[in-house]
């Protein structure tokens, strides 16, 4: 059995980390006697030879912590390292010998990239197993929820309840946007549980007419306000979103908003009811995990440990109802998970009388 | 296709209840064109003839409330209802006598109780739909997850979050008591959200020893507290739980706190360190549903109303997964879910160091 | 005594309005057996004619929620209202006229704007007593904290406590952008709840040599994050805000971000830091006023009902610690009260090292 | 000027304690160059020479969180300290000593005891200042607020929104019991915050005939329900509260409920309305701390350590609005501050119908 595991934590950060790293330590000193190395920030730490202990006592007490104790970024693939201003060169070789030198096999708790990158290193030899990690809920591994999904579309909920009063109380347009640049699951899950009057998805194109007849349908009910949840990568139907090119005074060119901030104005342009934004962004990242949360990314945790420690490597860990089924590395980045647009959920939201812009 | 559907809720509320009836009348209204009324209070208000029209204007803004709008209440079974002190009959005739003259089905949210009525009155001719609800989800209606346990246990868990504070201040060991008098999933799920280091269910028998080797095992790390979430139902091994008869002065017999109580005087009596209890009672029930329970229930209520719509009778609803698995009244009382002791669930808690019990 | 008192909210929600109306309508009915009647959406629905009678049972229930039952709305000044496309006239005759049918007296709870319009209707013989309400707390009415400022920046501090997680993950700098157009109270006491490293206010003209400075000795102790609060009326020394007019594709101008989106960008380019903004915007009105505002409010609402029930017209109720102070109308629009940048608060932030800009 | 300061919690833990210390050392280290260490345990860290050096890094992170990094404890008083079973000595010239081997001045936050404490050891010589700290708001240290109260009462009042829902839909009585054994501040802002009918507090002895007033005035109104918040301390006029003494089957004597149960048990039997009573104990006092809270206690950590550079000796630290008011530490252990029965704030809540028990 291996000796001593390496773990890391890639891309963009998910509540729930410090829960896996939690359970991946525990599991593996006191069900294996294994010791674990933590690298920092991703594979930029392997890179650069920062490692450190994680012994009980590191993980001790951050369970409903956000964020990640091991650090993270979205860059430094060892494939396709920067190693000077333009240039670029492969030095995977010099990531495995590092991760070699440390440990026995290497867990990788990361979204698609860094899932990628582990499968690539896998194929030159490495012993890698890997966790999913996606915030927006969109990773193709088999149909299991992922951490951190929970704790995003809880706070867009909140949110809704909050903008609900102030929509209410001034008679106006109120339009979330939500993560979701290809999958639109937070906005479904979020208008569900927040009474969103209408829910724009990647995966619905949609037109203003139907925005348009929904309000006016509450407006003959003399509800006179209304509440729009919108993925970031929603579109309207026939075209591209419209990307704005902006000139500022500077002459640099920048991005205007995004279609939360398009949708509120030609709402308000066209209804001439008040309309105003808000976007969620990085709030939706923060914060303690939900309960749920915690415990989906604990039980990934022991479940990818349980892996490396009986050898099963080149699989990600996935969990479906009480089942651990690990699904092959190689099969993990063909393409995102999209929101069902036939599937029970979509179709208990439009019995409901949600519009969904189609 | 029937023209008009009443309601009712029976037993304990939960979180979610609210939302629940709401996606039933706005299904009906919106998809079926069906009308919906209410019985209030369960089956008392059946009895008793007390009916309200559930039209949208009279659920709008109800899906974020805890409770039920409906009222409910634990009593009053038609079968054998109460006509004067200590007598009772059979009342049924009446009570379905009284439901078809307002409508040509019934849904009844419930638990055991109140779904076992509906399977009697199905029996009887009623057209009954079941909505399955048990805030501690021990009703065995397949493997479906029900709404207000995900409420249930998080704010268990963030009990258990505020008293870890508290106890490590004061080196000492806080119990904390969920509801679970059969099933200690609340218990386990808390447990393993909030960083419990022993956790006690029905199904799993104690030992005082194993969680005194447990405190000693935390005291040998340095940590001079412990956190133990009991279930309302656990028990130590080997004997029935001592259900304390008490005298006070005025010599009526009464009960004595409960099982957490029990522990934490014992657990101060061994280990000489102090110990306090916290029952969370009725707040458990309580409060706003967590947007994980607000979706369960929406779904729950669109799918009895479908079931309703499509005349399909004597069936209670249950979602796995994505979909829709109605189950037959009939098994609905045949006993309940308990926490699969050799589960993955059970096992990640005793890989990361969570005593037992046992 | 007065026989019928009239109620309207004007200008921005504030969380707790709800819970002042519900205490005048208590205290009319309970203490004084006066009745309330309620105009929507402030001085418009004067204008338009649409009241609601006030009772006990319209109240019950609104005190823990956000908004205003009454409705509100930021226009419709009676003295200066609109009668056709671009043509004002003086309506306030009418205006009077319309609250004489009705009632009695007036309360207006409101901020500046709305008690102005208060003070001139009272100077026109109208009996007024205004309630004042601001959520930036910067109304200029004695040394009184006003409801609605808790809630908020409490909100803020929470967003602050989500982004401390993703900034500390992912070694970013976190600009938040919180409401405070011209005082900054809440970006000063946001900052201070939520471990700000960088608080930037509307009195104090901020340099970023200096908001670089304290970014740099935090990299010095080995902290790669930091955070950094900025209310939406900061200003550059020596410059105006840079109002970035902006051609979209459209050619329609519109304005670009605002200060907090200046700042992140500025940041950036400066240390090369990643640097990322969040605006709360219209979360910080929403949601359910803390406990702290639902009492504030409740006295406010008592006290304004006292005073109007004693015939003590022309006040604004203030409430100074434990005591009614009463101050006049004609004396409330005479500028907003700033944070005293001399004061223990600002001096304490500056104590425990925090960068004011300056 | 002193070169280093000591610093203890003692009793209670309080939510807030860990915003003070933070305060102290950043103040001491950024401000004045002093160097701050910390005794663990309270007073019995000092007799057993346990001490950390408390830099900014140890700080760091602490604003938000619940409890005392540097421990706590209700006993061990060095005056009369306990050397042996039932053996009692003065050992306060060691202590001074011990202090005095690490620190030129001790920082004592405490209650009224550890208070009382840092006065006798101020009598002695000991250069001492004093922070008030008691979670009740009952420390009679002028009219200052004392932080971990906001935090307290607003649980308590988020408990009495949960129990609402529950109450309702079962038509029950539910009896809420708080922190106060003296004085009932948390009953009164929890009671007015959330909405309660009846407030029953230390300072005002209830009679039930008063209460069952008030719920049958509620029931003619046709709301079934009714919210009761008690104070530990509430008594019924004219007797002592009753302390029921219970025999258990093992013959201990042992304390039954509180007062809680006593007045839900009574109000069922007297009125046949089904009564339940939830008890809040240490939940109380856990938890981070409101954004009120962190302020205050960080400006309350701010003021000590100005007086202790300022060689302000036996004073406690007191803030009055926006100014620092030093208060002799002798008269900080004359009685605690009781609720103003006659004050603004119980007259609001009779105002508002709120039944106070007499």
């Amino acid at each position: 059995m291996i000796q001593r595991v390496a773990v890391l934590t890639g891309g963009g950060d998910a509540p729930g980390l410090n829960a896996v790293i939690r359970a991946i330590v525990k599991t593996a000193v006191r069900e294996y006697g294994i010791e674990v190395i933590g690298f920092r920030d991703g594979f930029k730490g392997v890179m650069e030879n920062r490692v450190t202990l994680l012994t009980e006592a590191e993980v001790s007490g951050i369970l409903p912590r956000g964020g990640t104790i091991l650090g993270t970024t979205n860059r430094d693939n060892p494939f396709h390292y920067q190693v000077a201003e333009g240039k670029f060169e492969d030095r995977s070789d010099q990531c495995i010998e590092t991760i070699k030198e440390y440990a026995d096999a290497l867990i990788v708790i990361g979204g698609d990239g860094s899932l990628s990158i582990g499968y690539d290193l896998a194929q030159k030899g490495l012993h890698v197993v890997g966790c999913p990690k996606t915030i927006d809920n969109d990773l193709a591994v088999g149909q299991a929820k992922t951490f951190g999904f929970d704790t995003a579309y809880a706070f867009a909920t909140e949110a809704l309840d909050r903008l609900h009063a102030t929509a209410e109380s001034h008679h106006r347009i109120i339009v979330l946007e939500v993560m979701g640049r290809y999958a639109g699951h937070i906005a479904l899950h979020a208008g569900l549980a927040g009474g969103a009057d209408v829910i724009l998805l990647p995966e619905i194109p949609f037109t203003y007419e139907k925005i348009i007849a929904k309000i006016n349908e509450r407006l003959s009910q003399n509800k006179r306000f209304s509440l729009v949840v919108v993925a970031e990568g929603a579109k309207p139907l026939g075209g591209e979103m419209v990307v704005q090119k902006v000139i500022t005074q500077s002459t640099d060119p920048i991005r205007l908003g995004g279609i939360g901030e398009v949708v509120a104005r030609e709402l308000e342009r066209r209804t001439g009811i008040e309309s105003r934004v808000t976007v969620l962004g990085h709030l939706q990242r923060g914060g303690s995990p939900t309960p749920y949360d915690r415990i989906l990314a604990t039980r990934y945790g022991v479940a990818a440990m349980d892996l490396a420690a009986r050898g099963q490597f080149g699989y990600v860990v996935s969990l479906d109802g009480e089942h651990l089924k690990p699904v092959p590395l190689a099969e993990v980045a063909k393409g995102i998970r999209k929101v069902d647009v036939e599937g029970e959920l979509v179709k208990a939201a439009r019995k409901i009388g949600i519009c969904l812009g189609d």
